[in-house]
């Protein structure tokens, strides 16, 4: 049975601040210390972003499941796990976390406490980007999690993450509530107000194509009780 | 006893598409995002490809073996896994998926949807690379699966095409679906058409150097349910 | 039953010594070698630091704990684990192993043995980062130990520390022992001693804010026999 | 019971072959990839080295421990593993091995197959370093080994080499075989034969420190199966 509602809202909201914080502290760090070369900030960025999520999903998973992310939190309700009633206060302790994370890191990083972004990233490339990225993250997800290993999704999700950053033109959001966040750091991975709506959608269109594509790889849902340890990863 | 053949081909072509996307789409990013240093170029492409592999092969792992490479999917048969008569499937379905990831990669950098790749790579050195990568590749993925430690194919093959991507002249494509994949995409991981023959035709000695020597080295197959813990990567 | 203290302690200050050589060893390298992107050597010095820093805990942590760090130790002991008389012990060794440390990082690199660093780090921006970096450290610890999997914390520590070299200002120290090794060593990781109260006034800090969170999120105590697998780092 | 030596014979010859192949090949694709920056260069070859270490140990682990390194062959025999009248032919199957995969690495770069290094490393400083990179490495190893947890040898050694390529000055060799090998290639990863003695002597004054620490840190050896997992790199 899950932990009290108030407990798991309190990990969210955590985590969601220190996802926020890592994500555009890390930005912030990477854009001024290696002013010459983008990619290079793009994968110091990268790479403490996916090594950081490994560490904070491992921290607050237990408590809240560690979703940080309204699409993984609707994805979860879908499927049974997280009850419907409790999704639009996950969202808004995952939005409330994040805004809150932006603000920490440009305090850490004696920026403004609050700037907005206007980096424009509305594009039909980002766009489609967002999609690949947010059904990438869903499948990840719910494939160990419908197949009884859940306890390699922290792993899992950080190296996603972090490929996610590269192999997309949109940097990978792939979640609502980073995103609204990151509007709130005129920084590195800073996005335009008018950018979220193109960002948001696309998250949107990502859980309708994943869900069916879970349901259809991963019909039956398995527990880590009765999984075969022959069943992670394997090869064959 | 395995999935239906049309889900496992569909998980194939998932999984052969999010690779080549992951593998094409990060090298896009680093040609552009860092264009005065090859090696750093390379070095985002290695990193994003050994990560995100490990996720994609979490993901499509249990539904179809994560092959994604019809040089696995012949070396599995080879060693009476996948039945032989589903192996050509299981190809056209790698095949496809690397296509058609190519065009996604393409799309999701505004370049044009398909372009031939003009990239000569046909030398002695980069055939004999081949030969190395493929059969370190298929070291790695059947001495795991012939000891009982298939759970860890997904962070041994990520991190093994990492290394491979630096350590062989050739970049280590190590698999025919991909090498006719790259060739959509003029881009820092393409090939061109005429290049193609050399590579292929070196993993498929690099499958039959790989055999034999697995056969010596593991003779005997073992399960997961009848491995001792200590042969996972003991020491002694 | 623990190890005798003797026993804990020698390996509190090898596992110390190491770290210390690890941190200032590696960026004296990244310094030297990169001269020109200090976000270079940031990453080359965090990327070094994360993956030892695993193999260091893995060495030492089932003789003292694996702490080498007095905020660790001092949590620890308000839990419940390490005895309150141990902790000075347990101090004094971590701050003798991080400055032998920073000396044998120096001889290492032909540079004077002791050298009194002049890097101010003395801002506000710089105190609130250590707050927020050991927050988070004490948070993955104790998170794991709470419920179960501290397997974990080697991996998980020496991700978070990665990460936080990154998105905190201060690049995560979160250690008074290591603050203090580092006076020692006028190099890239080297801290000027008028520097260090601000640090480490952060840092316990940082135990006063972390203690109590934990408390909340994991209220009872978890034994690895109890601990239900799906609990590690599960999605929901 | 051990298997027949020739098939661990096999085993240590394939794996130093490619151990020497990954070190050296990739130095040499850093080398000329990144031509402006030693670092970088230096972070693509222990990223690479890193883990591909992981992977090539994974695949021969289990047939013959996966040394590839006489000091590691050593240091097992001494703690009563393999049989000390195998330890000579383990060791010159590392060394042919190692030999063996330098050529394979000119000549997947398109290099004279066999050229002498002309790079000097013979100082004080570097003998240091290697006195400490080997002792690191055996406590590494052993301190697992003796713990019932030699399935994270793997990972653990492949992180800690990757370290210990920063914070020593001598790039951490740690091996005699791979000394010896490195020889036989004129390029970033490349030793002169004068420098050789230096490096050897100091890692085997490495085995001689190594031994009674782990005898002191770890009394007596745990094998798998009555080790409780608690112990696998706890925190407390």
């Amino acid at each position: 049975m899950p932990r009290p509602l108030p407990h798991r809202l309190l990990a969210e909201y955590l985590g969601s601040l220190l996802l926020a914080a890592l994500v555009i502290g890390s930005g912030i760090a990477a854009q001024r210390l290696s002013p010459d070369d983008v990619g290079l900030q793009l994968l110091e960025n990268a790479a403490a972003t996916a090594v950081g999520l490994y560490a904070i999903i491992l921290v607050f998973g237990p408590v809240s499941g560690g979703h940080f992310n309204p699409a993984v939190s609707i994805a979860d309700a879908v499927f049974g796990g997280l009850a419907w009633r409790d999704v639009p206060a996950y969202a808004l302790a995952q939005v409330l976390g994040c805004v809150t994370g932006a603000v920490l890191a440009n305090v850490m990083f004696e920026a403004s406490p609050v700037s907005i972004s206007t980096t424009q990233r509305a594009t039909l490339a980002h766009g489609v980007s967002e999609v690949v990225a947010t059904v990438g993250l869903l499948l990840v997800i719910f494939a160990l999690v419908r197949s009884g290993r859940a306890a390699l999704a922290p792993s899992a999700v950080g190296a996603y993450i972090g490929a996610a950053y590269f192999f997309t033109s949109s940097t990978s959001f792939a979640n609502p509530a980073i995103t609204v966040g990151r509007v709130f750091s005129d920084t590195f991975a800073g996005i335009a107000p008018s950018s979220v709506p193109v960002y948001v959608t696309a998250q949107l269109v990502g859980i309708a194509v994943a869900i069916p594509l879970l349901r259809l790889l991963y019909p039956t849902q398995t527990t880590a009780e009765n999984a075969a340890p022959v069943t992670e990863g394997q090869v064959r």
